[in-house]
């Protein structure tokens, strides 16, 4: 590890954008401190993908924290909702689908404000995008801009001028194949990444709800084998 | 509890000014959602004023998240790094001080933000204050709009045009002083709150942190007494 690298906050749930993202910002010279959340999700198993994903792309430093989203409550990641299931190919219902979260990204964003803040920096990459996005608002290239100007007057760092926030979104305007092209051409292996929000069993995605779907969309449309194991439909 | 009421989330740390915001969110016709923090705050002890706050001033419900900031670290609030302290009566030294806790009030917001959504409304109260602030660059009116603007960017009730986002700052103009006399003018019992940043015994503020000066200092200009305990000088 070059200790004179700049540094990035990279938010990492591992998922397949964020490991491509998280590619992304070490092909740009970024040394990478990824943050992933506890957040009551059904899923934690991504936390299990987080950590080997970070492994694999040599992060500078991993830090998960216990946040307990579930207190608040309002979504099917979090609360006794059933995830909605489709057969393989079905395009997601049209609408912001009750796997919403109130709030994620902003909360997830501030802390990484924290944590770029205490580190030095002010470069914090995201993989949300606007196209293959499940519907979820706080993926929009509005509110990533709304939140880099409320970030550049939040803290003592942008005040004093020792830094300028910025939100990189680099997967903001691709499709879920684009992205997976961009991130096999960086060498991500996609096998340690996790995407489904209903594992049947451990080691298995469900290839069912919308996140299974828009995954195994997006590696058709590629052209790519997905080397994760899916539940037999 | 009339249940017809509009609610508000009300971020309520304990302290002087947040149980001031509370009275004034009750004062204008809201059933208050009281929302406090466990961050790894050396001063846990404001935690059990919360308490008592929202019990006297009859919260239609009080959640109490445990949020971890001290993983973040970099402040004098959440790390081993001392307190400043100096004679009552002296005024806070200029600029920002390392009890400056890195986007704390981004993070309580954002959370805000989640449980307004789940509630059901879009207003927020929050007791910053620009003048008698300790320098916090989160306290300024210019950071609250910019909040405010992102958030009607954010969730899914937002989007939906179901509510639109309204952070209340209502003492964000007013010193010290003036904050007391409102508070006082609305019946808050500030012997129930808590000020001290670094508490010398339980049921006592040191009386030499910013915050116990800052406070001491309105209670003198608006003639009135201050009911907590102050250790021994």
């Amino acid at each position: 590890m070059n200790t004179d690298k700049k540094k990035a906050v990279v938010l990492l749930s591992g998922g397949l954008d964020s490991a491509t993202v998280l590619a992304v910002a070490r092909s740009q010279g970024f040394a990478a401190y990824c943050l992933s959340f506890g957040y009551g999700q059904r899923h934690a198993v991504e936390l299990e993908a987080a950590r080997r994903v970070a492994e694999a792309q040599d992060a500078a430093r991993h830090l998960v924290l216990s946040i307990g989203l579930d207190a608040i409550g309002g979504s099917a990641l979090t609360d006794a909702i059933a995830v909605p299931k489709a057969q393989a190919g079905t395009p997601p219902a049209p609408g912001i689908p009750v796997t919403y979260v109130p709030a994620r990204n902003t909360i997830f964003l501030s802390y990484a404000l924290a944590w770029a803040e205490v580190l030095g920096t002010g470069d914090i990459f995201i993989g949300v995008n606007a196209l293959d996005y499940s519907g979820y608002p706080d993926c929009r290239p509005d509110y990533i801009q709304a939140f880099e100007t409320m970030a550049n007057t939040a803290t003592k760092a942008v005040v004093q001028g020792q830094v300028r926030v910025r939100i990189h979104a680099p997967l903001i305007d691709l499709t879920k194949a684009k992205i997976i092209e961009l991130g096999a051409g960086l060498g991500v292996d996609y096998g340690l990444t996790h995407s489904c929000y209903d594992p049947p069993a451990h080691g298995f995605a469900c290839g069912r709800c919308d996140s299974c779907r828009l995954r195994q969309r997006g590696f058709a449309e590629a052209g790519l084998t997905d080397p994760i194991r899916y539940w037999p439909q």
